[in-house]
């Protein structure tokens, strides 16, 4: 029923903000992204990954150390391989009837411990990210981990109920991000794909149903098991809105199909 | 009029886990912290240390993978230098009437960001706290800096105006957390025990104008300028709640006056 377990898509971009932003208005169709069952010309991960990576350019506070900003910049705009789990934030937001702006602190803060799990595995093996000391690195990452909690605290919250979701929401990424410490690299967009989903349907308003059907749907499609992500998207939330969601997996699928390629080898 | 910076305080325990517990009822007075000018036989600092030790041990989750519990709990156990910022925390929120309960979370945040940062050090200088390998080493310190913040975002918010107070200190963790990533090893006593005054003070349920006396308040405290601290104590807060505070400023100003000893200068 369910998809094999496989790599993360080759196709996908990582979010390299440096190089996104200049490129963002004219940048051609991906290729190999072309979605034959959706009319529109951009893929969503795209557009919302460049989303993404533009906010969390903006929110490197002005206050950041000098000794570091560098350091960050240029992790941030180094190759880290793609994760599903930002844009699907913003697109399970979405598919409660949320507004994916309140979503975007949560989702650049996913994007924030995946690239710093991934800078602490080049770390580990001899192979660092940037051309900067390991004390450098070390305090880099943990910079970036405090800027992604910074972001989601400071998400505007008007009344009782949108504090209380936000806290639940620093919960779930605060207990990802010990997980994610914790397990096997193949393990983690899992782990970050079910918080990702889990996010996008608290801060969209969604109910405790809808949080633990996102929390399985993100897991499934995290690890491309698609049919299992699609019956959780069919049963648990209204077709109408789950239109970001559906095309997140049919791109997922897409690439899916195409990864035989001789760039993936060379991952 | 300030003292000149001087070293965290040789005397004070660091929080040392799994040997305060044992000990914590039958432990003998600490020889030189006995404060003339108070009449109790224990310090605040090592009360205060030894409940915020057991609530972390305490709060370390049941979920956490098998892999990371024995390094985190080694690491908990490592011998760490003191702080006096966790228990700030504890004191500053008394200073505005509030319960030290609700406070004890932030502690406990700022003590594992101090154990953390430095594991970091002790990596970089190649002299690793623990046994086990530097992946270990350094997700180990991911995971508890994730704890950290997991248990403010979890302390218990009843109401709209809890919510967001314990959303501006997780704003105030972090933004320290990163500060501390990026400034020396002296620099951040001062930056933690600003942060833990603030905290506090936020917790305990004072205004704006006492949380700013309180970030004075701990950053004179944290860089042992003691009397610029007891004049934003004096002109800030009233009197008769101002005892766990100007207890551990007596305290650290106790041990400032020890410190000429052969201990320290091993440090």
């Amino acid at each position: 029923m369910a998809a094999a377990f496989v790599s993360i898509p080759c196709s996908f971009k990582p979010a390299q903000i440096s190089a996104i932003l200049p490129r963002r208005l004219s940048r051609p169709k991906a290729p190999n992204l072309t979605l034959s069952t959706t009319a529109s010309d951009q893929s969503y991960f795209d557009t919302a990954n460049a989303d993404i990576s533009s906010h969390l350019l903006g929110s490197l506070p002005a206050t950041l150390h000098p000794s570091v900003k560098t350091p960050i910049h240029r992790l941030l705009s180094s190759s880290t391989p793609p994760t599903i789990a930002p844009s699907l934030c913003l697109a399970a937001s979405e598919l409660v009837g949320g507004d994916p702006n309140l979503a975007i602190n949560a989702a650049c803060a996913l994007q924030l411990i995946h690239a710093v799990s991934h800078a602490r595995i080049a770390v580990i093996s001899h192979h660092p990210l940037t051309e900067f000391s390991l004390g450098t690195e070390l305090m880099t990452g943990d910079a970036l981990l405090a800027l992604g909690y910074e972001m989601v605290a400071r998400t505007p919250a008007g009344d009782a109920e949108a504090a209380t979701r936000l806290l639940k929401v620093l919960m779930e990424i605060s207990k990802t991000a010990a997980a994610v410490a914790a397990v096997e690299e193949e393990e983690r967009e899992g782990k970050l794909a079910a918080c990702a989903a889990v996010c996008g349907v608290i801060l969209g308003g969604g109910n405790e149903e809808e949080v633990e059907r996102a929390r399985r749907l993100g897991m499934f499609a995290g690890k491309k098991e698609l049919a299992m992500a699609e019956v959780e998207l069919g049963l648990g939330f209204e077709d109408v809105r789950a239109g970001a969601v559906r095309r997140l997996l049919q791109e997922i699928l897409q690439c899916h199909s195409v990864t035989i390629s001789p760039e993936r080898k060379e991952r």
